[in-house]
């Protein structure tokens, strides 16, 4: 934000305004937003979590990561450092953002070929069992995945269709899991309401009845706290590019507990999760450990942009980095309520904090016009079919008063015209 | 190299350091060779065909795409540009590298992925056929896809064990395919010997017993010609981090010929490979064309510097491109006979250029003792197990002067130490 007052902020009730300073004023992680790239055209990004913001440092070190590890080092720094990368950055991830021991989580691949390869994986570790159970509201890849596998593999996907404004409940999935289930799939924060299931809860309940539980943590990481050791879960995966500021595209986490590291093996057999990559022997022995998740050759500049917001995460910690999450969420709930509920807005997530994630859709007929007026103005929220505004708010990157600016501009667009 | 001569070179004769000078002062695309991020402790560099040297311009134009690409117009860039990265990239490697018209390549993955995708998918669409012919030779991970995929899906692998000398021979596919053959799956160019198959031939012969081919070129793709359209080749993937300097662990590359893109279904389904991904639709269907070998979020970062070295390959061209490749393999092969063999060194290459790619390996029994000496001095080949020095010179990034400096130092290792 520029010092000057932008004038768009009359739109919206003087309190609000004043809260919004105020906020900001009390926020201890206030200092960290400007360790981010900040584009004096970025008006105001509410976008977090679908592509986190650049940090500076990030843009700053790559010109020597290529100079340096790739140009001077070159082929020796496989050795040197880039084969204990994935797991390396495994590690830092699972220290920073999901409550996992070392040795349980690993770099590689998109958030989909891991899904893949741990369904896979669960499916045929439980091979007496045919069902995986799954729910309608999930991401689509992660419901693509479960359906191919399921064909593939003559399973059945059993599905849970929850009302969306409460999400997956620990009740439904106790009516859905049975002695015929192999895993349940299932996200942790809905991509859509932002609604935080039951992790631990349902975690039992799928144990209960014998099942694997496989945790989407995409929109969690970073953003919600996790304990999936304490919580005894199975298997996760998530995506790095959003509350882990990974960058486009960058690549996926996944986490399989120590328990199944021999029992679990995954279908796309390469030479990098081989036991012994360079004797180049005549047939595939999984590596030991989580390393057996990774199949070609690491993508070791992609996870540069991660390598430096995971230790960031770390270093602030995942209790401030959630108490603000929620009071910038609780701060969008107040906006809505004060200032666009009576320009016909709605909200579509949780009023509740303790399983609101770390944004809040808001629902408007009008709402695809008004999210590309927006983009326009350097505005940039997320729009998802039909009607809705994802406003995702990455903690240590969003002011309250870059929230207030956004919405007071979704305030403009839809106020009446003069005639 | 710096203007000071190495005195290196007088461990070689005299005639084949003037012959190192005369090929650079009359090579025409020596002044690429400053393009290329040239590091003042790299001595000499001879593992292109594992890790190609960076573009200068790739890592000067990093800090700006994180800056406007991804920092300014952020989740934007998205509709902007990024969705269709895949296939412009993909184009863009087809046209400067694959003799691939538009429409057919698309960047994405590891190239162990985008193997098991295809193989997945040959065999997924030849049901009533149930053999896949591979070859002893291939690397690893080619071997551990077709073994792998063969036993989910009850197929049987037909093992071709060609002479690694000559490499794998039309008539030994001939003798190995029939009407129970899905798939041929063989690496263009040996990663051991580069002895470069008969690409053109065997598809041939695949097809006459109604087999589809799919081809390996990560060790092909930037170094040797190739005219996939023209050869009628079906399927074809290949790694980008090798002459292609795509970084390591750059997105790979598959190409699927137009006339199999309905045919063809991968079996990891996922957001980004559906024929429309932002419907978020409850069931996968796959997008028209190439894309539909897509399946999670592309790896943007990871694509740039491929992006540099196709667009620079492009605009050399594979014809001139080849042609240095020939004689800078021709050059080691002089040196090693000339300078090499009266230490015990061996040719594990062919000498006929027509058939060799554009590394060669040179054996010894004490290689991997003189490999890790050449690596504290700064002089880079790569080594192999048991007892092999790959040369491999990107023919864009390596001088002549270069090769003979680094062959001087293996002459260096191998000569008897004063008592």
């Amino acid at each position: 934000m520029t010092a000057t007052r932008p004038a768009v902020l009359d739109l919206l009730p003087a309190e609000l305004v004043a809260e919004a300073a105020r906020l900001d004023a009390e926020d201890p992680l206030a200092a960290h937003r400007e360790r981010f790239v900040l584009p004096e055209g970025v008006v105001a990004y509410l976008d977090g979590n679908s592509l986190g913001r650049p940090l500076k440092a990030t843009r700053d070190r790559l010109p020597g990561f290529v100079e340096q590890e790739w140009g001077e080092r070159l082929i020796r720094s496989w050795d040197e450092r880039w084969m204990a990368r994935p797991t390396e950055l495994g590690d830092l991830v699972g220290r920073a953002a999901l409550g996992a021991a070392p040795g349980q989580t690993v770099v590689a691949d998109s958030t989909t070929v891991l899904l893949y390869k741990l369904v896979r994986a669960a499916v045929t570790a439980r091979p007496d069992r045919t069902v995986i159970v799954a729910d309608t509201e999930n991401f689509p890849t992660d419901r693509y995945v479960v359906d191919a596998v399921a064909r593939e593999t003559g399973r059945e996907v059993r599905w849970i269709s929850p009302d969306p404004a409460t999400g997956v409940q620990p009740e439904e999935v106790a009516a859905h899991v049975g002695a015929d289930t192999a895993l349940v799939l299932l996200s942790h924060v809905a991509y859509k309401s932002a609604f935080v299931a039951d992790l631990a809860g349902i975690t039992a309940v799928a144990h209960d009845a014998g099942a694997l539980v496989l945790w989407d943590l995409s929109h969690s990481a970073g953003a919600v706290e996790l304990a999936l050791d304490d919580a005894d879960v199975d298997l996760a995966v998530g995506c790095s590019y959003k509350y882990l500021n990974g960058g486009p595209g960058a690549p996926a986490f996944a986490y399989v507990a120590s328990r199944l590291h021999d029992e679990l093996v995954q279908p796309i057999a390469g030479w990098m999760g081989h036991a012994d990559p360079f004797a180049m022997g005549p047939s595939y022995a999984p590596a030991a450990g989580v390393r057996r998740l990774v199949s070609g050759t690491p993508p070791i500049l992609g996870m540069l942009p991660l390598q430096d917001m995971a230790a960031l995460v770390e270093q602030v910690g995942m209790p401030a980095i959630r108490a603000k999450s929620v009071l910038l969420t609780a701060y969008v709930l107040r906006v809505a309520d004060e200032a666009l509920a009576s320009h016909g807005v709605t909200v579509a997530s949780p009023r509740d904090p303790a399983v609101r994630g770390g944004h809040v859709t808001l629902d408007h007929p009008a709402m695809q016009q008004v999210v590309a007026t927006l983009w326009e103005r350097g505005v940039v929220p997320d729009f998802r079919h039909p009607s809705g505004l994802r406003a995702g708010m990455s903690p240590l990157s969003t002011s309250f008063t870059e929230v207030a600016v956004a919405l007071a501009h979704v305030v403009d667009c839809l106020q009446p015209t003069a005639p």
